[in-house]
């Protein structure tokens, strides 16, 4: 029973789990599983084999139920296996080490047979699990479907006091104890295997802002939620403090399952024969779950929830899908993508009071009567800037005459129907030519374009406008008046993986479109580029070379990086401006999503080293491109040399 | 004309060039060259292009002779063109950047046009070296033949007094200083590219041997010699300083060419007219070339290096060509294979004195004449072990009786000639069976085998030796009696690269057995894993894991490690050994080159920092493998998991 409906969110947050504790002999996982879900869990986290079998020759695994005793929808949908926590596959001991890998191996493999989503992995005892790693990693190349979950505590766990001085002494200590280093280590050895995921256990402590929100570009599948980690209200009901409720609700809205495990601490509880607290106590009668209350609560947390935004419902199915980005001077745009864009409202209205404004800055009160301004728009479309530029000048009563440039003639024939549906005929000429080489009757007061891409010059504006510029007047004005590009490092390893699986450099050395929703960011973000039009400088180009250098969150602990998000934003005329950067997106928006620039191999940042990379902006006769490499802490390939990989048309 | 004849040595090593430090200007190239070739030198690193050029539009690239000037052999032969030095490609001033960028670009697509061999880039100014890297790496892509030698000092600067302080707040300052440091960051940047090499200046200091062998893995084509690196002997001549001189010998035998650079130091010089100093001032009559008795030094320097020994020379085409090791069992060797491994008169030497000390241990003096020791060769291959056997017997008087058993049927052919041949028809039986599945009518004293490969076990040894124990004695001898396995971490760009070519994760996963030469090695050798015979334990497993930690070689510096050189001892019997391990190896033997296990990604190991590598020798019921994996101080991934990159079957 899912734990509420939240419009527009289908992810599997809302599902809830329970870890069963001590193993069900005797078959007794039926009851075990029943017990659960009639007490509103969705799924058990349940041991698959006797805690007590050690491998010997000709033995039969003790498996807690045999496959008939559930269906296969049982096993499939509510069951979690749970690999046996006494394997230790670093231990000094050999014999210990070999039984861990034959017995890991038979779980999984009886895992696989009962057709289990995914598998729960004990944690590593210490930090050196390059043996655990390497085996886990044999498993991994055979399975097709299941996951297996590496369960970690989510603390950064402090040091004993008489380690400290060793600490002091031997960095490399400090960052042992944290185990998102474990997982890094775990998940490189196993070479970034999309199948291997994480769970977290959750205690009652937990570690700053920073380092929590590097999980969140992480494979986290589930929160195993000790019962210990609740507080107890004064009605002696559990409940969460701040910061936990804040952590659940970041993994809600990042799909990650919440596992109630542990005993009742509760004293309230009003069935009896429950205060046992013990999960796997079955009797006969419908007797409610121990745990039931903190799985309440858990539901009430997620129903709390606001409610998805509508303009988030509707970027639900493109989050972290990856596009790739537009080629609109080479290829004409479809009619679908005009119709989508133009719903923008909010950036046409930013559009709007740009052009009211330089109006208003051009032609003075007393001169309206006299005064008619040239207003040309260069990439037209199919209208929505023609519109909001009559708009503006109906609204500060200016007189307009307006030039309507668009290089795709299918846009132009909507354009004409526009034209004659509004009657604009007098103040409207539409141009069927590309800018970059019309020949206009005369000059302009006004430039108006939306040829920004999600990096700002990607889609190539500085060339265009460029190539309009001869038919702007020298004072005359462009809108936009200059737009700059940002970017960030970030923690995405499903984009890496889902740019792995094409198994080829190319992938990597291309910049994609995408709604970034499993990513953490690990650094304020910083310009890039910026270009302001229009540029009567004779020695411009548009070429660029920024070198940046990002100091990591304080607190955050290392860190992976997988690539850089990027942004921009634009000022359209004064204090008008427009763009996704998210320190300064304008609100409501939803032409543009994020750019992400990979990286072909991760990038591993100690805590307390910055990262420094390299952008360029290139351009050929008949290309721009883009190169990028990162050259602290260790140097990457220049990616994209030449444009080899990805480049945008001229 | 090369500086001297080493027989079997047909390296670069022989030529001698020469630096022009001023600009040949009117077409003085030519005069410049047969100068420098009449004076013995064999090629010239020259200027092409005017050093006070800067590109401007519609200028005409100022260069030293046009491509009529020289014929196209003496440009290809006789030509490495020297990058115009005053090129800054990370300088602030975006004018001096782009001039730059251009400058390059254009010098280099000439030196393309007239068919040069090389180009020497300037060393970079600063430790920034991104843009300059990322221009150099664009002109790589195009590059079809021409390689460029990336200028470097190779002294590790020490840093100055002020900066000492910054230094010890800031580790990142101190590795800035090594040159190497620069190098690896280069390439890194242009991702390995095997076009990209180095030429190393030197001048009178030197730094240390650890540090200065690093580059023995590294691709340096030229040695720059400034004439102030040498000192005067008594009598006015040009001489070096003994570590110049090992250094010297070190490139001789690594193929690196040496080229003099900088004004004429002396005053004893018996022609007049030349004590200017300036190779590029040339007169009608043929003067000898103001550096001719710097070249005649290190002519010396070469001639009296030591003839390479006979086994180097058999070996010299085999040096850094990577072999896939044999498959023994799977496979039978041919006839050639068997013909070369015979010829390896120390190993059978060894073996005969095993045998000998064996029967004399096994047979008392006062037994001789009443016992008959029985002595199994497996895998007795074409018969050099039954004959080192006899020989032995022969020796010390004992008596043998010798079963020959051989898997290959061909070979047991040639096996039944060499008896009869000998007329060794009553001592020798020749059984044509695999041993582990031979049916032996007795059992043996002492079981003699050659199953090792250049890593010990890697031809299953083991597993061989195991199936023939049936038929040792409980007190029997085996010949081995026990193996072990040793490995370091190594430089090897050239071998990086090889693998590289393939474009595929299969053949980094390969082991390969390859005559190492260009390469260093980064930390002295250390055991992995350890074979004895025979082996009654009943638990007994030859599964292995070995984790190694290296502490790097001191004053070494940081370094790049692509991989790991294997390599056996075997203890035959008692103080009688045989193997490949470089401190213990046993001298004049060629049956085994070492093996290579190459690193997906090589990694960077800073200064100070250990080298900590997993190797695990995994076994399934037909075929074994290697994994292995370095976890400090960067988690590479598992290396061939599940053996599916490369195995060996049984």
């Amino acid at each position: 029973m899912p734990l509420g409906q939240r419009p527009g969110d289908k992810s599997d947050s809302r599902y809830c789990g329970v870890e069963v504790l001590d193993f069900p002999a005797g078959e007794g996982l039926p009851a075990v599983l029943s017990h659960s879900i009639s007490s509103g869990f969705d799924f058990i986290l349940a041991p698959l084999v006797d805690p007590n079998y050690r491998p010997a020759p000709g033995a039969v695994l003790p498996v807690s139920a045999s496959d008939l005793v559930l269906g296969p929808a049982q096993w499939s949908n509510h069951v979690v296996g749970k690999i046996s926590e006494w394997i230790d596959l670093d231990a000094e001991d050999e014999r210990l080490r070999l039984d861990s890998e034959l017995t890991l191996k038979q779980e999984i493999a009886w895992a696989s047979h009962v057709s289990l989503q995914a598998c729960v992995l004990p944690a590593p005892r210490t930090s050196f699990c390059g043996n655990y790693a390497r085996v886990v990693n044999q498993i991994l190349q055979g399975l097709t479907n299941m996951h297996l979950w590496l369960r970690l505590p989510l603390e950064k766990s402090e040091p004993m006091d008489d380690d400290l001085d060793k600490i002091k002494n031997n960095n490399h200590m400090s960052e042992i104890v944290d185990s998102w280093e474990l997982w890094n280590s775990f998940r490189l050895l196993c070479d970034h295997s999309s199948q291997l995921c994480v769970a977290l256990d959750i205690s009652s402590t937990l570690p700053s802002i920073n380092s929590l929100g590097r999980w969140f570009g992480e494979p986290v599948k589930a929160a195993i939620l000790q019962t210990n980690a609740y507080l107890t209200n004064s009605k002696g009901y559990p409940c969460l403090s701040k910061r936990h409720q804040r952590l659940l609700t970041g993994f809600f809205n990042h799909s990650v399952q919440v596992i109630i495990s542990g005993r009742s601490n509760l004293n309230v509880f009003p069935a009896s024969g429950v205060l046992s607290g013990d999960e796997s106590c079955i009797e006969d009668s419908p007797v409610r779950h121990a745990l039931a209350p903190y799985l309440e609560y858990i539901a009430y947390l997620y129903q709390k929830m606001d409610p998805l935004p509508e303009q988030e419902r509707f970027e639900i199915n493109y989050r972290d899908f990856l596009q790739s980005p537009l080629q609109p001077l080479m290829d004409n745009l479809e009619a679908q993508t005009y119709e989508t864009f133009e719903k923008d409202v909010v950036k046409y209205t930013q559009y709007r009071r740009a052009v009211a404004k330089a109006l208003v800055d051009r032609v003075a009160d007393d001169a309206v009567s006299t005064t008619r301004t040239v207003l040309m728009v260069v990439g037209a479309g199919r209208g929505p800037l023609v519109r909001a530029s009559l708009q503006a000048a109906e609204e500060t009563g200016r007189k307009l005459k307006v030039y309507a440039v668009e290089k795709n003639p299918n846009a132009v024939i909507t354009l004409h129907s526009l034209i004659k549906l509004e009657g604009w005929e007098s103040l409207v000429t539409v141009i069927s030519s590309d800018m970059r080489c019309w020949d206009a009757p005369e000059k302009a007061d006004i430039l108006v374009s939306e040829l920004l891409g999600s990096f700002g010059d990607n889609e190539l504006s500085p060339e265009c406008l460029d190539g309009a510029q001869r038919f702007l007047k020298p004072d005359g004005i462009s809108i936009p008046s200059s737009y700059t590009s940002f970017i960030q490092p970030i923690t995405a390893s499903k984009l890496h993986n889902d740019i792995k699986a094409h198994k080829d450099i190319a992938h990597f050395e291309t910049a994609y479109v995408v709604k970034l929703h499993r990513i953490a960011t690990l650094a304020p973000t910083q310009q890039v580029f910026t270009f302001n039009h229009p540029n009567f400088s004779p020695s411009a180009s548009n070429q660029r070379y920024t070198k940046l250098q990002f100091e990591m969150l304080p607190d955050m602990g290392s860190c992976l990086v997988h690539g850089f998000a990027g942004y921009f934003d634009s000022v359209l005329y004064k204090d008008v401006h427009l763009g996704i950067e998210p320190n300064t997106a304008t609100p409501n928006m939803f032409s543009w999503f994020p750019i992400f620039f990979p990286l072909r191999k991760p990038i591993y940042v100690p805590q307390g080293s910055p990262i420094e990379v390299h952008f360029w902006r290139c351009c050929a006769p008949t290309k721009v491109w883009y190169e990028w490499a990162v050259t602290t802490p260790t140097p990457s390939p220049v990616h994209n040399s030449n444009g080899r990989s990805y480049w945008v048309g001229l």
